[in-house]
């Protein structure tokens, strides 16, 4: 994914809220650019809910992060490994519940400044990639806060307070990269998945002003819970090596017919906040993108629940599952981008949401 | 549970809704009696939710249900046989998401007629046992209905509009019964629990003349979803021969600080119903009763939703989940009454929600 | 998948069992061919372990096949939609318990007649396309018994006796193919899978003799269980139209250094005829093919199971992972074929077992 | 449990393996009593599998364990209390695959001695109760140990090469536990299990001559998995304050028609041990006693196995079922006591195995 930076008063962002009969299905996408509506080459972001587990053994996410290289490199002429490269794509398993399985697909093109106030915009940025022993520290922390920076310049974004989401993509700590660690921050590649989404979401933090860097130590990660970012959304693949960020916010000049806007839901059950934000947003809404989790306390305002332990369904389905209800009994659809695995993004037992409206022009 | 029919104006019902910190525990319920706000034997129905999977091999609800026969054959002095006898108990399994694990306690006594307006009453009644070849047919609809009709007089409630939320326990196809059918409604024993639920259902329909009884056959259970109760909450348990029936409503004279009334969801993301019920009933919410399920159609506002399709979870756990979800988010909390298997109980996809709450007298 | 005839007694068949990371690594594949051991145009059936649930939602079946018809595609310079129909892809899910994830390859060329006695042989043939009322009929019955001889000429197997193990693909009745169909067997999706296996099976029971066809009609489909082939496993797949047949027995001529024998599991812990095929077979074994199914009366040797009641885990996956420990057990090795869903393939609660061993020439 | 001492030439036990239709179902052992084959008062210890998940969620255990009380309560005139303490209950969860839901109850009386050579005793003993800092470290290890001694003596074994398996029922770290905790071994329930049992079972090898104390300490328990016992199960449970410990064993003298051995299960395909086992055993199989774990290595005889990644199904589920298939193949019946969590009891992915036979007097 290049630095295809652009004069951040002139770009245009389409969002597509794109239905799949499988995984491995994109006849809905392939119909928009059959339709003239989408341009394969305008694609920045793709982020995906997927109908498998969301947990270890998911390979949904896989196969549909396959189906998308092989369609972009047919539509683009390119190999597939270039268009990895080219266009981030998250991937989130688990539509529990009520959840449906969509792709939110961000395209991007230049276009003459907008002078209608303001409006959503994307950026792009990665880090360096990250030796096995830095991960889950201070070291990932730092690089995204700055990755996080840069996105927001790609953006064109000057302000932290223009942006409203920032999904972060980071490394694992798998077998192989374990065997070179010299004292990594865990021997268990499961653990490693939330140590590294807690880093990121940190450096997330940090970047967006929400916690002083200084405040922070290796010690922080996945342990202080009273630190975190309102506005993260961290998830974490086996094939990266540094972390991928992507900043959605508003700009003045940004010629997009859409607008954003973020809340937090305070635990697993806060639908108010979710509610006036929509109020507050004009146009239709396109989606919610959100982050769940249960309770770590084992309690949602002080009474019991089961879900962690309950050793039949994982507690992130559980989560998701009751999240997602919540979210499409607001909405008032169901294909929405509920992810998993919050840590520090948000406080315990809560999460980010953020939304995005389109305004007909 | 014998015909224990009292003056219908000078009823006093008390609802108590108690946490549980597994099947057994009935340790809160202890705790009321010493407090001396619970009289034992007063006590005439209790709905609980259990922590198990629901389904086939949920035997929370079972090891519940013991642990409440022996906690009242101890407390009144009676048999275990006898306690069954003398308390409704519905054990609904199945806790996902936020859902958390509780009894609602229904406690009757007499009481000098009351002068303040409709409060809540509840009443009791139950059908002759049923032959296997009646179970799911216009046999089992006929009894039920006459034992709704029986219950609404126990309660004092003369019409129909008065009822807003009735419950029954009803009998499945054992292999027992099965080897004593001729012809029976199906041979699957997982199947006879739906279609007994069905009949049951259609049964009240008919007594609150939602349905007539001339427009049902045989054929219309399980099949006919366009008939349905908005009222009926039905789960079949294993050791019943007859249906036991627990009609919850309002009667002028009742000495209850307590009002109750019910509403639908049309779906299972409909949570506008309910916040207008919420918003009409005056006092504190003491629990939510609601039927959930899958939309057999697998769509949900016309989005596919996987519930259907999970072989790894069963359906009526996820929608559970989501509709616990959308209730809590309303209700601002989570021990609620949510449970699965809603066939003719309220429309495909939705179904009834009541709601209790307590006037501070 | 064309009729490659080639001349009966000239054939050579090489099996490759082959390891995979996950479902969509063909490395170990490619490494073969690296080594000059494989060579792609040779590949006639592939028979894969893929690590999903092997229910309804089990993607990772799915995600193979895409995977080797792109491997395909490019090893042979064709489009992915000649290559899936060049090789027959059999894609099992569920590997539960010890079973380890891998795929066995056949690969088949041309060769001198060779005179060493009777040897692997494999023949593959198709039936034409069925009409969505004839799935799990007498039609589905008799066109299988068809293709069943068809792909024995291919092999060059003379007498049924020969034959050890018929592999079927066969369709399933997807929502589309219900809405075109006017009595169909059954208007489930996933009862018709079993329905289309049962009638496969049946058809292979008569083409090798095992049932006479005069005893069959379409009620003994998936209702007359004493009605069963000791050679036939079947799977049901969305992407097909008619069924495909892999038949895999011996002859005298071939070219392989490969032996094939089969057994029967009288039941799910039936090891003993295992213990005998393997003890009768000369040479190395390379992989065991076999069926299994929780038995449909809930016992195993007169004690019950409780395969069929478990809501958390489907029956099928039960059966697979003590099948499998049984096989391992007796294989020694872990990377075995065995696939559930036996539905007259074998006696209710066992299933057929197929043994391929290399003799080194 | 008292220590109950008995002249240790001098005691029969009998062994009845019990099946159940359910965890709260003693139909059938009531039917020995009234068939007079089993006096309650006997009754020194059970060991049930029951048909939960067996992992933290699992109320079959428990429910089990409150029937097996009330039962004994009754049959003996004592309180539930004092029957929990007179009768050693072991319930282990999980019949995946074949296994099959029964009790074996071990009853032991005074009895003339014998002298027909070597045949079954069992004794029970208990260690003071644990501190929350002591649990998984060298203070269980040497009080386990030194209850093993006393154990042996209670069953009148002088040599610890008599003892064929020592199965302990040890305390875990609940919430009030660890408040109470200064530097608890960890602060997570779930982990608090495992090594608890580590620590038994490595108390058990001390006893037994296994490993040297001096080889041990706090450090080894649950990381050095070089040193473990042949011949211990280990179980945790809540309800527990210190450990209980049930040796069985043979000494000359028995009145028993019963003879025990033991061997080991290397990886969980092993069965020729067993195959060996029985053919040393006089007599007809009443049960085998073993426990089963995914190797922790991800591997079976060097094949990837997916137990570990599998977030549907739990591996101790797999382990069992898969094992439970190896056994009820050789055992020729599926009701064994196969249980999970092999901490230090066998090698990493193997586990100990006992065989008990009934010898026809």
């Amino acid at each position: 994914m290049g630095a295809r930076r652009m004069a951040a008063l002139s770009q245009r962002v389409d969002v597509f809220r794109v239905p799949c009969r499988g995984p491995g299905d994109l006849g809905a996408v392939q119909a928009l650019v059959d339709a003239g509506e989408l341009h394969p080459a305008d694609i920045v972001a793709v982020m995906g809910k997927t109908e498998g587990n969301g947990c270890v053994n998911d390979f949904t996410r896989e196969y549909a992060s396959q189906a998308w290289c092989a369609w972009l490199a047919k539509a683009l002429g390119i190999s597939e490994a270039q268009a990895e490269q080219r266009v981030a794509l998250v991937m989130s398993g688990g539509t529990e519940g009520v959840l449906s399985p969509h792709f939110t697909v961000f395209a991007r093109r230049e276009a003459p400044a907008a002078s209608n106030g303001k409006r959503l915009v994307v950026g792009r940025a990665q880090t360096r990639d990250f030796a096995p022993d830095e991960l889950g520290r201070m070291a990932q922390i730092e690089a995204t806060a700055q990755a996080v920076r840069d996105a927001m310049a790609d953006a064109g974004i000057a302000d932290a307070a223009d942006v409203h989401f920032v999904q972060v993509k980071c490394p694992l700590l798998s077998s192989a990269k374990l065997a070179a660690a010299k004292a990594p921050v865990t021997r268990d590649t499961y653990e490693s998945m939330g140590c590294s989404r807690g880093a990121s979401a940190l450096g997330v933090a940090v970047a967006l002003g929400e916690v002083a860097a200084a405040e922070l130590s290796d010690a922080s990660v996945c342990h202080d819970w009273s630190r975190y970012s309102k506005r993260a959304s961290a998830s974490a693949g086996i094939e990266l090596e540094g972390n991928v960020v992507i900043v959605l916010g508003e700009a003045e000049g940004s010629a997009s017919p859409y607008r954003i806007g973020h809340t937090l839901m305070r635990d697993a059950i806060d639908g108010e906040g979710v509610r006036a934000l929509l109020a507050s947003l004009p146009g239709t809404l396109v989606n919610l993108l959100a982050k769940a989790e249960a309770s770590p306390d084992g309690r949602v305002r002080g009474e019991r629940h089961t879900m962690l332990q309950d050793s039949d369904i994982n507690s992130t389905r559980h989560a998701r599952a009751a999240v997602g209800g919540v979210l499409a009994s607001i909405a008032g659809h169901t294909a929405l981008y509920v992810s998993g695995g919050a840590e520090h993004q948000g406080p315990p037992g809560g999460g980010p949401v953020a939304a995005i409206t389109r305004i007909d022009a």
